[in-house]
């Protein structure tokens, strides 16, 4: 590729996209920001349709790397790397930005499949977490991703960038009553089970019923009370002794070991 | 605390302590920069004696949320928002900067301690994921961690936060040569298991020898390729559909698992 075949980029686009970088006009315009080669690569691998690339700033140098289809090469810009900047208000768009349609998903579809082993977070506030959260849901299969209220936006683009692609993948949604949705799942035979320093080790329980959610809680103060109080099971991972100078595990590693245990 | 019991920070010491931003003035000095209440707040609470902290640069709105015991409090120097983020680099320091003392580690010692279950990184680039790996390393009392060249640096401010006060706690150390380092500990009777998505699943491993050195690689290459081949074991980690939208898991989350199957 190169770059006489694309268009510049005007200001008015890039001012109009770099708004993604806020929660309240990805939520608008039901777009999101992709930063960086590899992210915006992953993401191009695993759009649903054509329609989910908006389009695609990248700079001259960065065009030998990308390979897209034939059929997203109308929605190719060229930019300047202060305007590749400007669009994604951080150092680490290395020359590529991709905007992107987020995908629908609504709650009802989502029950009507009846998925069995789904995630919440509570209150979950780095999006580096979300992010690794979401990709490790989607290498263990994991049926759908709950986001409380709290929680980082998984469209944020440190979320977007640590979740390498699976934002497609996985099935998602926001819910403003985390307590609410999680008693309505009991009600549909779900085990509510918390991730939680105090709780058992894992090990304890010998079978593990079907349906369950696994709820992780926020990075400094866990799950809140109320949600711990409705939980069937309060489960903890065993190890953390004083001498080795730790209190805690990194909460997407305590969700991933716990999927990986629950689902190998 | 009130700000009148302590000197504010001249200009000259912000100016030499803001130089461990970088590694070669972290090599030479044998300090490292720790950012944010709460990872000086875990550091603080792990340093194995008074001396291992040098400084701390406190804003005053920050003093009441310290409690630093009577023997470091020569040590506070107070300082405005402009100084903290010049001594920083980043907007991540809220007030609250430590420079700690680097903990003495000989790889001689660590060979007399005899460790079983060591962890070996091989150009592992995020300083994220450095920090991550240590702390959960820390968690499943691992005997050391060997960092290889192209590694980030554990000393790294985004390593020591994503730490979380574990430099203290695990052994760790750097080689230039990973894989003679590997060689000569394969000699010693460790068996050498790399992590790799073209590895076996690793439950079809149903025993595993006391002494292990765990490889893990470069987020987007993996594992070198002399090293994969000196090793004894390729393990993976099942999961990862094509319509999960996802091809790997994060390093950090991938070295977390594997410790927590083999060690539980």
């Amino acid at each position: 590729m190169t770059d006489r075949s694309y268009p510049h980029a005007g200001k008015a686009l890039i001012k109009r996209y770099a708004k993604l970088q806020q929660k309240k006009y990805r939520d608008r315009e039901g777009l999101f920001l992709a930063e960086g080669l590899r992210t915006v690569k992953e993401l191009l691998h695993h759009i649903p349709d054509e329609d989910s690339l908006t389009a695609l700033f990248v700079e001259p140098e960065q065009l030998p790397h990308l390979q897209p289809a034939e059929c997203v090469k109308n929605r190719i810009f060229i930019t300047s790397p202060d305007e590749s900047s400007r669009l994604s208000g951080t150092s680490t768009a290395q020359g590529v930005v991709g905007v992107f349609r987020k995908p629908e998903i609504t709650r009802d579809a989502l029950s009507a499949e009846g998925g069995s082993f789904v995630i919440a977070l509570d209150d979950v506030q780095d999006p580096g977490n979300v992010g690794t959260i979401l990709r490790t849901a989607a290498w263990f299969g994991i049926s759908a991703l709950i986001c409380g209220p709290g929680t980082a936006d998984i469209y944020n683009p440190k979320a977007i960038r640590a979740s390498a692609g699976s934002v497609f993948g996985v099935h998602h949604y926001g819910v403003d009553n985390l307590y609410a949705e999680l008693e309505k799942m009991q009600q549909r035979d779900y085990t509510i089970c918390c991730s939680s320093l105090e709780g058992n080790d894992f090990r304890t329980y010998q079978a593990w019923p079907e349906k369950i959610v696994l709820v992780i809680g926020n990075e400094a103060n866990g799950i809140g009370r109320e949600i711990m109080q409705l939980a069937d099971r309060h489960v903890a991972i065993p190890g953390g002794k004083a001498e080795q100078g730790v209190e805690s595990l990194n909460a997407a590693v305590s969700a991933a070991i716990l999927m990986a245990m629950l689902r190998l």
